[in-house]
């Protein structure tokens, strides 16, 4: 476990960054929720999108955070919302292309997140642990800085099962063996398939209640309320 | 304060971690929001109760977190967390146990906080915060997540009082010399006792503004809206 | 860029502390929400004010948090807090005092955030990053935990750009070999002189959509629900 640390090349790291940029823009871009998002507010969302993963990971493992060690992570990460936002009213229309680019990114982080971790010498559990928060950690600060539901509380599409089962199969092939080069590549894979299966598909996990087979209560409100952002 | 660094037995972390998951996944289980939580949030809610603490504590004293040294810690909050799952019918129905267990579970994270920080050579006003902070900073974390009013933030049962008076005990006794595992006990029992019993006699911090003699704006609204999940 | 480690002057760093504690504290006595701050919500409003700044530049540094190496910061930060809720009734009528305190802890912290990021040798852009981060880090909390809409996040007075700004100003006279302390100051100015211009001009970022040219779908509701704390 112990072998030579692991660099993920800058290369890879800025595309997972630029990736998540362009990402978190397109979706900040399309938000409408209570209070508009200003200029600042897209960037910052496209900017934690892209650097978010990182920063978490390297909390957790308790690492100076490799983003702030070189210009070009926040450079990167800024320019690709910038360029988000100019796209947006293209990019919303291309929805697959933006699943696709979302599956993509959490794959990536959940990826550095889990071999950076095996890298350092944590155990297995953990070092899933650590990928899976990295993969999914900058939709949840999205979410909650937005004001929204966090997605991946909620009944939904196997968001963070997807990113944990990536790096589960990544950490799993590395315990037997398998080069970390090639046990990434097939995190990356399974964690992009599941999510995109499970998009088109519409799969979700059954909800907790369901277990105890209790009665649903009647949920119609006494009275409807429009909201003028759903109008 | 700069004794050999104090190791908390992993058999009493593990408990206060399964406890903290076991709690955790109660409280999700029954919480009925405007979304439901799936299974996935419900075991993330207990996962976050019970590694939450530890977490928080190891940030804020710049160490590797503990919790992800060992694969001991994620298994053991994960299964607590389905076994409060499985459980949750007929833990909810014992709110007595429930409530008891939370007092438990917020007087070993901020036992264990303060005693690391001071351990660490904190001083003992930062050590009682580490303390406070990790036996808090699960509840935080949890209703942030789901969307709820965080807890001890508003008029509610001195559950951070609760919290820092054990902390402060803890930390009080071992400046006087005292050993730390009869410190450790002694606040534990202090923040149990008085989350307790500011439970059962419903005790509350009188509001802000009753400090100014404000007349109360009359609170009734001129359309009363049933929310579903009140009803 | 490798100096000897910049030491922030402790009476300064506890000038920002108790200024941040002081304001923090008198927005939060004024907070009216769903359900009200009681006593100790204000004081940890006030605390998180003070201290949020110092805490989250130190997470992002990977530096044992400077804040908790001492009793005093907290001390300050509590005591500035009890001033602030003391005084809340008389501070809240000089609305100008207020606003201009706000401006000059955003100032301090970015300030004291890039210099102890290019201290640690930290590039440029990330010390920039970092001072912003430390600026509004604290406010983007105090949002977070009283469940209101954060404001760096919507269309408002250029609070996050008025922090930028002036770290941007400090980190660029350094690299030009302007001394720390100078470039400091330049940076404090800079920061307070936008945020009190924009609070006073009511200046704000367009809104990303106006980039489109939608249309702006009416706004009136169907309903109009007359909340009892706006009432």
């Amino acid at each position: 476990m112990t072998e030579p640390i692991f660099v993920i090349p800058l290369w890879a790291d800025l595309t997972a960054v630029a990736l998540g940029g362009l990402q978190g823009a397109v979706f900040a871009a399309g938000f409408r929720g209570q209070r508009r998002l200003d200029f600042l507010g897209v960037a910052l969302i496209g900017i934690m999108i892209g650097m978010g993963g990182g920063l978490i990971r390297d909390l957790l493992l308790n690492v100076t955070p490799v983003t702030l060690q070189s210009n070009w992570y926040l450079l990167t990460a800024t320019a690709a919302s910038l360029v988000g936002m100019l796209l947006a009213s293209v990019l919303t229309r291309l929805n697959a292309l933006i699943v696709g680019l979302d599956a993509l990114v959490i794959a990536l982080f959940g990826a550095f997140g889990t071999s950076k971790a095996l890298a350092l010498g944590l155990p297995l559990v953990p070092a899933v642990f650590v990928g899976a928060c990295a993969a999914v950690g900058g939709g949840v600060l999205r979410d909650v800085l937005v004001g929204l539901p966090v997605a991946i509380m909620h009944v939904g599409s196997l968001y963070a099962v997807a990113a944990t089962s990536g790096c589960l199969v990544l950490a799993g092939l590395h315990a037997f063996g398998v080069p970390i080069v090639a046990a990434a590549i097939a995190g990356i894979v399974v964690t992009t398939v599941i999510r995109l299966l499970a998009v088109i598909f519409d799969v979700s996990l059954p909800e907790q209640r369901m277990l105890h087979r209790r009665k649903v209560a009647v949920e119609t409100s006494a009275i409807t309320i429009i909201k003028p952002d759903e109008a």
